[in-house]
């Protein structure tokens, strides 16, 4: 059974995305094909990182993820296909991957990156602008059908990678950044939880490990300060608070987040993807 | 061929429903997975409900319906998973299983239901806030998979239950209940079209009866009410009216709805979910 | 493997694609169905047409397209099905398949009409408002398991055609339109690129053919005027142009497109579907 997604900034208004599945299937008939997002800002680039890096280590070794947020589709930028672990990846260079290549390399895992030369595995005519369809979506298709990377183009060692944000060390705590806001209006950051002693990095046993270079004793007093306001403690879910209290919880990635109960953080608190949240401890 | 569905409140944005998949065909490969709504009013477990209820009679037997509108993620409320006559259910015990478990009642279906508690069939790392993914997602791909229910939790008889809107009988008629408006602006009541002696309650012979304990004499004039707008009598489709004029007419799944034909009632009416509308019968 | 797409103006809140689905799968299970868009504007048939126009050549060979956009649903309109070359239409009789029909008769293809009346194939009940589900869907399902186009109906040769935009030659040049406005407000025409000497009809080798009858020599100066605007000269790509520069292109369908650069001409030229756009050709 070969399972690829896809994860894209093309809507869900056009055909684009029902194209591509046309193209991956009649390349690779029996393809399970999962969407993971297909509304990323247009043009978004780490919009499209961290929503493709949220969701692949749930999926099964061998799966094939075309990602496809693309602005320089018919300029030189190079069309590209890895493989990271068990997992390979397809779409442009342009640092949509640089968060799954950051687990790769803090894991150890397998990486191998080939520029897409091969035009024996595209459609046979390439337009100008939709690589998606004509590139990407059947690279994809031939890679879940067994084709060898090697094959599709030539090894290369260098793609590019975007700056992802970071947290920050402080002299009392850290300054981290809100990375994703989700549909309910949560916040999440870059600081893991484990920098607050809490969480768990092995999200999947022998497949993921996320681990960070921070404190791990447990905290016991910490304040959250967002846009003016402040958040004392961690909480452990949304229930058990008042509606319309802003908490700070561990986000199911084990990340730190900023939510309302029963409404919006970014609603309620104006808070937008790039905010500092600083980050005060006492333990 | 195993089938399953998805009903979550948790949008398009973000991967959330991709990862469900990735972890469903990281257990069941084969699983066929329809989407029925992923853009449920966040945290809306009435609009769930209604959702999830008019779709599932149309799936095979066999299917699994997994739904997750699940405000008390992480705390106390229980993880449920049920097999109402041919079809299994798998979500949070918050009553937005209410109306099919209604349907298997009125129909005398096999009603089992237990309290997810083995946690071999979850992820092995189970978030607070993400029971989607760590618990719903993978009891329902083992399910389809074919481990029995008994397998999966305890036993358990009192699922909660929602207090859904039903149409109370009037001196001259019904008062009804506006239970869902769709993306053409139709709003559905909780009138079925039986009471008015239309309709026919055998949507999918063998399968489900929705019986009605109303009048089924044939209404020969019925007249609407609706912030303060008046209908009279029910059409049978939209076609042949004209484009703007208000109609009543017997929805597909044979309750009354009222529409604007070739525009939307509820914009152009104001009408909301929850809205009464009065219906005054002379037969 | 059977494979089946999707196009409607459904939406994505309520159950009814979902509901298709079922009604598929209960049919012919291993189908693989693709979604190709379910947010057309309600009741634009225009809009339906192109959509699934654009993405079915797409497809491999024996794809059954079942497309809904159906105001006159529950009227004498008729319900349809066709074979057009190597794939299958299903769909309402009201102009949806008239571009694709365009395409069978320019290549030659086969050519075969069925009015559906073989309730045999169809849900045991048929709703007044959703044959999408109770005809449509059965009907679809059942072409993708094999049953021929024959038993479904009997043949006719005179489905409904809508007036599609063409093109029309000036003194200097063509008056083209706007005939779809994607997510990222890119703005396509229904001018051939080949008219400008560039593009290349054969998408699909073998399979769609779209000739143009109209200059093919390569046009050196060619100038754009859309509301108020100037755009002089056919760029290759988005990239190489300054961020907010309007450039006309040829997109993926190989027709000429007007887009702003990591922009939207949708937004900043205020254009619209049905807007004219003076082509202006010295060579």
């Amino acid at each position: 059974m070969s399972i690829l997604t896809l994860t894209t900034d093309f809507g869900l208004k056009n055909s684009f995305v029902g194209t591509m599945k046309g193209v991956i299937w009649g390349i690779c008939p029996q393809a399970q094909i999962a969407d993971i997002s297909h509304t990323i800002e247009p043009q978004n680039v780490l919009e499209g990182a961290y929503t493709l890096w949220r969701a692949y280590p749930f999926f099964p070794a061998g799966t094939v993820h075309v990602a496809v947020v693309d602005p320089g589709v018919g300029t030189a930028r190079r069309p590209l296909a890895m493989r990271l672990g068990e997992h390979y990846f397809v779409g442009p260079d342009n640092g949509l991957f640089t968060p799954v290549i950051e687990d790769a390399e803090k894991n150890g895992w397998l990486r191998e990156f080939v520029h897409l030369n091969n035009e024996k595995y595209w459609l046979p005519q390439v337009s100008h602008t939709f690589h998606g369809r004509d590139i990407f979506a059947p690279v994809g298709a031939h890679l879940a059908k067994g084709v060898p990377l090697s094959e599709l183009g030539f090894p290369i060692t260098d793609p590019l990678r975007l700056q992802m944000p970071k947290p920050e060390k402080t002299r009392d705590g850290w300054r981290a950044h809100i990375t994703v806001v989700d549909v309910f209006g949560n916040c999440t950051t870059d600081l893991p939880a484990a920098a607050l002693g809490s969480g768990d990095f092995a999200r999947h046993p022998g497949r993921v490990s996320r681990s960070f270079a921070g404190t791990t004793k447990v905290v016991t007093t910490v304040t959250f300060r967002l846009r003016g306001r402040e958040i004392h403690g961690l909480a452990t879910s949304y229930g058990g608070h008042q509606p319309g209290e802003p908490i700070a919880l561990v986000d199911s990635e084990n990340f730190v987040e900023i939510a309302v109960v029963n409404g919006s953080a970014a609603r309620q608190l104006g808070a937008r993807v790039g905010d500092v949240v600083e980050v005060v401890v006492e333990s």
